[in-house]
């Protein structure tokens, strides 16, 4: 690793987006307001949430016992962190209101040692701690540590920060490597990066020896969960499952880890921590492990919309190249948790397949979490779907045909909210003297380290059309490099600056061009992204003899409301000529793709026969974007199609 | 329906087989004495059975608890059937005595109210039938009967069916219509089909009554597994499942069933059953249902290899059309039953779409479920195992990659055992004037309806060669007709007799002549039995692209030792020419099968990339007939092949 080579991202970035700012206005007006209800209970047929009666019970406001699930109070973390990624953007008093209105619940929970979990605080605080493994009172505490910061950087008030570093010192009372202590790690990752995000915000050292320590301990035999399942004469939870240990991440320590295993979610919240760990702290070792659990989730285990865990046991990775379209889980939280990976490794090292795999996961796997109104969610998301099957089959009916209003388990929605939010903060990085432009969505931006007295702004109208244009005003002379994202689907990169040809240089992903940029300056950039027909590496056998469409970044899907049900009945030739079509039916400017393709024909009703030849006719084949399915009557779905 | 057709099994065939003889000599001096120990605990490293013990036990010979599946008392049952079909053709002093051993021990543990069952004996007979749904009390009776018939039969020593009798008429004052009686019925069909046994043995009404009553109270609304739920303080087991009641076969009264639902091996006793009352009554519109049943078995749910049952979750059918090769659950007793239910078919009407299912299951969904030597098993019979994933995968650990020396649920090894004993009493069938040879199996045999003083022997050298030939050896001059299977995978029948070519008819599946049969005449039979490309209906969603090769009834499979890794990239053209060649080094006399196809080559490590063609290498496919898969090392194996 090159400490040097090293970036932050640009903050306090304002999004105008084509495609973005009106999914963020989304969530802003349909989303949060949305869940806001679902986590009063007030969604009339939807799971209810118990998550604000939870914290009204355990402050003393109402009687009653905790209801759902073990980490429903992660649920409100979440939703305040959303509401403050809005917030930065757009005054909403309203919903600043709301805001502050469900922290004054949280305070109000919080025990005079710090302690802030309404699980144990309804059912007994002497039972805190006694199943690190299972009971996610670290996770609960990481979410709202990260809500904490993003609200304090958001609106300047610290009252929850304030509180959840006091959570977070006794914490640090309850495990380390001291005596008395326990050795310990979270069952559910996700506050060893809050604890170094809030290091980052406030550099005191504990917190980052806190996150090392979680970091460090997992995986160390014997396993922690090993033993406080004994000391606590439970059974281990997953000790008849293929993965064991590995469930937690934890069957080795994370620096001789080489396969992505486990749960999915996670995994990928650990290593985003173990970036984090990595790039603060200069371990090269710990950076590479994480590059080996980079290419081992990228390259063997993520699915061709950056969807990843490919079974729902465990809704965990399974092993390498076992993709099935129809057995994934695919959660919505996991396809987050990827782009928080990719921007971790991004920060560390400026290589564009990281920014690859960031635009493959934000356009597909995240994106197909919610619908276009924004107001339904899925939160397995396969690459094929059957409505029939998918009801019929057990082992397949975790995969939902209709999308849905809330989850008794409703991680995905809130999480979905919050980075939706904050997807500006994903869209530039600098270094002194370099600026990096990861994803090409409309922005505004202050550059605080490339350069001095610099904005830059971008028109997208992306992912439909390849030609953002930058404007870079700056009121220094000083040279700097501006490096774009050349995506790896992308054929043709040409960049015009002010109206003539520019030549940069390509390195690793990036086109980069060092110069001068005082004065306002127009950066054009064109990329030809013309539809494309894809395959797997045929190691992958669930998609052997198959192909895809994608276009730019956007994976496409045939449904049945456009092609007819039984579409396994469909191919494809891979040559087939792909024309764009308007999809203004579905959303404004959204690109369709249409090809001609053949169906297989029946003949007679005999389960087995003679090869005798097959017998197919011509069939026009309407692609549309995967993360725009299952928003028109419940059908059939599929990614892949068998080329002819 | 047509009682003129019903024929009756031809007994006390003795059978002589060049293919079969040697697997029956194997279940006979090694699979039973081997499941003699199992059932003793005898086996060092096997899964314990407990079955002898419990009825130790029971008897208060020993001390303990029972320990096991509640249903293990019928791994004994099966065990006496197996033993009483193999003493049938072969005196075994030692077998019988150990028979008979084990049948003392039984009789020990009958209550003075007729009942028998080491559960309810051992835990509390205050407790007995409040469980019907769950407890198999009337499976391991219906089994138990079954052995005793089959014992009484063949040896004439009735002691056990004494026995049965009386704990017959003892479920008959538990269960019935009346006031007082449960209005109830098995979890798990089976004694359905053992009362009509007895019934057809001795004609007493009280067992067609019973049995009749166990048939048509099934499915009746509220269904009585819930109401017993309910009473007991419950939950009824599958309340969540996609087939509820319909895992029992009870979601509606059986003459109303339209498709194959449930647990697979439940679902083929309850038709086998449903079939014999039908055969018995004259009852026309429960035949219908029976008929209705075997289309949406054979039709819809069943793979090529015969095996049934296409999810582990509740070892059930899932939908039409289903039959994914990996999740398969395809339990060798579920293929064992369909062969039971065929037989029950062909009685009502001789069709040879009831004997091609018979045939197909028989030479590969059944034989599948044991090792070349008879001393290991497979309880579940995947169409492709790719030994990593079947361990590493969740939804596909059901299925084993290496056969087993035993199991803790052991129903399938003595299953197979007493089909293998038996079979024999597959192959001829008969009604007045009528000889029907459903399988071609060397046997000898007395005629005993179709006409007077006359035997046929017939030695055959199936599924190797298509050349069977009968020799009919009659006094009488009466004219009958000789009745002979023409597979449906036969393209060219001929029959010679007395080496002149012989003119039959063939009607539904049957080449049929009638003339007298006085004096002794060969029947020469020749069926072009090519190795041939077969296919699915494209509505098998898992099959469509691809190809499978069979050869007369058998199924043929690559595997990874003839072959290599990676099956899955394996592909061939579907008019690619097929060369039989010599298997001896499996097992003598086996023709193997091999091919031009090709395999895919990987480039690059890209998990995706843009379509740029595929690369591939010839490689000659070597393929093995399925039942003989995972003789040799671990490995892969696949039935289907994508086309090229």
């Amino acid at each position: 690793m090159n400490p040097a080579l090293f970036c932050d991202p640009v903050t306090g970035v304002s999004v105008s987006d084509t495609f973005f700012s009106p999914v963020m206005e989304t969530v802003r007006t349909r989303m949060l307001p949305y869940q806001w209800k679902a986590l009063h209970d007030e969604i009339p047929g939807a799971e209810p949430s118990h998550c604000v009666q939870n914290f009204r019970i355990a402050a003393g406001l109402e009687t009653g016992e905790f209801q759902g699930f073990v980490f429903q109070d992660s649920d409100a973390a979440k939703w305040i962190e959303a509401a403050a990624y809005s917030l930065r953007q757009h005054p909403d008093p309203e919903l600043e209101a709301r805001a502050d209105q469900l922290i004054d619940l949280i305070l109000q929970t919080q025990q005079p040692d710090g302690y802030i979990g309404t699980y144990y605080t309804i059912n007994g605080l002497e039972k805190r701690w006694t199943d690190v493994t299972s009971n996610h009172e670290l996770y609960c505490a990481g979410h709202l540590l990260e809500a904490a910061i993003a609200y304090a950087q958001a609106t300047g008030k610290d009252r929850l920060l304030q509180a959840m570093t006091r959570f977070v010192d006794y914490i640090d009372q309850v495990f380390g490597p001291e005596e008395g202590k326990l050795h310990g790690y979270p069952g559910h990752e996700i506050i060893e990066m809050a604890l170094l995000r809030l290091y980052e915000m406030e550099p005191d050292p504990k917190y980052l020896r806190l996150a090392r320590y979680f970091i460090e301990e997992r995986g160390k035999q014997p396993c922690f969960f090993a033993e406080e399942a004994r000391r606590q004469g439970r059974e281990y939870p997953w000790k008849d499952s293929p993965f064991r240990f590995g469930y937690y991440q934890a069957a080795a320590p994370v620096r001789e880890q080489k396969d992505a295993v486990g749960h999915a979610v996670r995994a990928v919240y650990l290593y985003s921590g173990m970036a984090d760990a990595a790039r603060l702290t200069g371990d090269d070792s710990l950076y590479q492990a994480c590059r080996t659990l980079w290419d081992s989730v990228t390259q063997k285990r993520m699915y061709l919309t950056g969807a990843i865990g490919s079974s729902a046991y465990g809704e965990s990775f399974t092993m390498d190249y076992d993709l099935p379209p129809d057995l994934v889980y695919g959660e919505t939280c996991a396809s987050v948790g990827l782009a928080f990976f990719a921007r971790r490794m991004l920060r560390m090292d400026p290589d564009g397949r990281y920014a690859d795999v960031l635009e493959k996961v934000l356009y597909n796997g995240i994106l197909s979490g919610m619908s276009l109104d924004g107001t339904k969610f899925f939160y397995v998301n396969p690459l094929e779907a059957y409505p029939e099957r998918n009801r019929k089959v057990q082992e397949l009916r975790h995969a939902k045909t209709r999308r849905q209003a809330w989850f008794a388990c409703a991680c995905c929605p809130p999480n979905l909210a919050r980075l939706m939010e904050s997807v500006g903060d994903y869209i530039y990085m600098e270094r002194e003297g370099q600026l990096f432009v990861h994803l090409y969505i409309g922005s505004r931006a202050e550059v605080k380290q490339a350069a001095e007295d610099t904005r830059v702004e971008m028109e997208s109208r992306y992912p439909w059309k390849g030609d953002p244009c930058l404007q870079v005003e700056s009121g220094s002379d000083r040279e700097w490099t501006l490096a774009l994202h050349v995506p790896a689907w992308c054929r043709g990169f040409r960049v015009s600056i002010d109206g003539k040809e520019a030549e940069g240089t390509v390195e690793k992903g990036y086109w980069k061009l060092k110069r001068s940029w005082k004065g306002t300056h127009q950066v054009r950039i064109s990329m030809e992204m013309p539809p494309r027909v894809v395959r797997a590496d045929p190691q992958v056998r669930s998609a052997i003899g198959k192909i895809a469409v994608m276009r730019g970044p956007v994976v496409y899907c045939l449904e049945e409301a456009d092609n007819g049900n039984d579409l396994h009945g469909l191919e494809m030739a891979a040559d087939a000529p792909l024309t764009e079509i308007r999809r203004d039916d579905l959303a404004a400017g959204m690109i369709g793709i249409r090809a001609l393709g053949r169906r297989i024909c029946r003949e007679g009703e005999e389960l087995y026969r003679d090869w005798d030849g097959e017998i197919f006719q011509e069939q026009e084949l309407l692609w549309i974007p995967y993360y725009a399915w299952a928003n028109r009557e419940e059908g059939e779905m599929t990614v892949w199609v068998r080329r002819s």
